[in-house]
């Protein structure tokens, strides 16, 4: 029999590995939240990723068991582990990108750059941070935050009373005066081969990714940085799969480790057209253990703009139809989902030699699901 | 709701379908031979295409019904129309890659230039046709062949005395003098708009494909001789989705038509990785009657080399790993089919600024699996 990978949760980046998995001839499961989940079409069982029993059902038979978030609390990995499966990325390496204050922890030990911070459980100790950081910082929710939830910018404490009368620390960090954001991706295998993506320019709008440029423009010193640092995280940790690493660039031309994801993430799509091997086969790869494909850009520039919200009278046929019609040189990518304001219901890459002509038919294209 | 295409029939071109329909968001549903076809992921319905009920009843709900193969019989065909179902390429023009004499003889009415022919239907007509050309011709069976079966080189009407005794006439001509092989492959949609992807050369062996390149390298006249060539095809026919038409480019420097197919074609699978978009999401396109996409080169080269047979041992698994190990750049499509001496298992491409480069990098993935 072929391989089979299985994997938790049905969102879009499940859905996208869907054609990786068919060209490289393996099996896709996936255990999704609804029966209308954006990867449906692979979908073997629909349940809780959080009820251990569904999760071990599931996972039965798979050689491999991977994921489309990283919402799967510990204790079901643990049993998943107990059982028997192989889980990629491993529950030791994943709890970096499920818990912010974790992450920061062994990022330290590790010696990565990152934004100054501390663990604070009290108005008193918020404060404190707050006075020894010129008044402002960010807060934020160690779990469950992506996209712009779970981050606060506070002047005060009582901004976070919230949160911390919720309970368990907060993350708090000092505010980056950045020039831009930066994105690295890398893959790794269980043996420790891994495969170094271009570093890439990401455009967030109100916490969502907007729009990002691969390669990134004036990389340069910049770019060596970003190798070093994902390399050393992704050894470091231990991670199997892609890794994804946000980074800020300082105005002194530092670079700080933002967020981790630990899968292919919205700042790695523009791959499926710019590079030779894109995350999501390259994720299902390295998940398998199988050798990885090159990771060399395929065009000088690609640009990938994400379609968020999606047209106010829901009439997506339209929208496709005027954004095929506009922009023939443009790929799009939706995600089955319905559109509802600030979701993320698909994206569009463009590619090319100019990277202004790029980034227009990119826009244009996106502009046509407004 | 969304848009939703029915494809008849299971097999690798249904299958490398199934991207296409995941970006484009729309709903792919196919009529497999059996759950274990190589589309299977996207099968809705098991059964056989040559029975009505079983069409008309998978059809039901979908806005087009096209094609994964040509084998679906006018009086299906017919009841599907009959019963309002939209069906892209239609039954007129669809039974002219479905039965070569038709082929051949509306060819002739639009002055399509072709290798001559004729219909036979007894040795001394066979005979005449031999003693007019030289000695040799070659005989096919007007419907069924694929891959080099039905197809004869005969010097004496005695060698096809089987297929002549079987009833219905042959189809014979004369055994063109070429020096290459070439592949046009256009899409129109209903209306009549259509977009021409670049003149390829193919080469076969044992009558199979066995390797595309794209463009066809010293294309010049001839690639506009066959761009004139398909449109007047597409056009005259009235074809809806893809066609590719199969061409002989002769030692005097004419373009000859060979063979028609009016779907996505083995000789299109460089597209994938080679064109701004691939044939299957530009049949989906036009069936769908959306806008089409550019058929622009994504590289200069594009050398797809198909993986023919497989492993003698049935170990995929393995010669997957060695595909990948050695040729990092190449791109794998296995079609999740069990090895078998001479059957279509997968194909490699592979692309670049230089043709001998990725002509070698393709061979050397496909030879994996020897």
């Amino acid at each position: 029999m072929g391989l089979a990978v299985g994997v938790i949760g049905g969102g879009q980046l499940a859905r996208m590995m869907i054609p990786a998995a068919i060209r490289l001839g393996v099996e896709l499961r996936v255990l999704a939240e609804s029966e209308h989940a954006s990867a449906g079409l692979a979908a073997t069982a629909v349940g809780d990723h959080r009820d251990a029993e569904t999760v071990l059902g599931f996972a039965r038979g798979v050689d491999v068991v991977t994921f489309d978030h990283e919402h799967v609390p510990q204790p079901v990995l643990a049993a998943l582990v107990a059982a028997g499966a192989t889980v990629r990325p491993g529950p030791d390496a994943l709890r970096h990108a499920q818990d912010k204050l974790e992450m920061r922890a062994r990022l330290e030990e590790l010696g990565v750059p990152q934004p100054e911070w501390a663990a604070v459980s009290s108005a008193a100790e918020l404060a404190a941070f707050l006075a020894e950081h010129g008044g402002v910082a960010v807060v934020k929710t160690p779990r469950g935050g992506y996209d712009g939830k779970g981050v606060r910018v506070v002047r005060d404490a009582g901004e976070a009373a919230d949160w911390l009368a919720a309970g368990p620390p907060l993350l708090v960090e000092e505010r980056v005066g950045f020039v831009r954001e930066l994105a690295q991706q890398i893959a790794r295998r269980p043996g420790g081969e891994s495969a170094l993506y271009p570093l890439v320019e990401s455009t967030q709008r109100d916490g969502v990714c907007a729009e990002v440029i691969a390669p990134a423009p004036h990389g340069g010193r910049v770019a060596q940085a970003a190798a070093r640092i994902a390399t050393s995280i992704a050894d470091g940790l231990g991670v199997t799969g892609m890794l994804a690493v946000e980074l800020f660039e300082t105005d002194d031309e530092r670079v700080l480790v933002n967020e981790l994801a630990m899968r292919p993430h919205n700042s790695g799509h523009w791959s499926i057209e710019g590079a030779v091997t894109d995350q999501f086969e390259q994720h299902l790869r390295a998940v398998l253990d199988l050798p990885l494909g090159s990771t060399e850009l395929r065009a000088p520039w690609t640009v990938m703009v994400n379609v968020l919200g999606g047209p106010a009278d829901g009439d997506l046929d339209r929208c496709r139809r005027l954004a095929l019609a506009d922009q023939p040189t443009a790929a799009l990518h939706l995600y089955g989902k319905d559109p509802r304001p600030g979701r993320k219901i698909g994206h569009v890459t463009a590619c090319g030699p100019d990277l202004d002509d790029a980034a227009f038919v990119a826009r244009a294209a996106a502009a046509a699901f407004d």
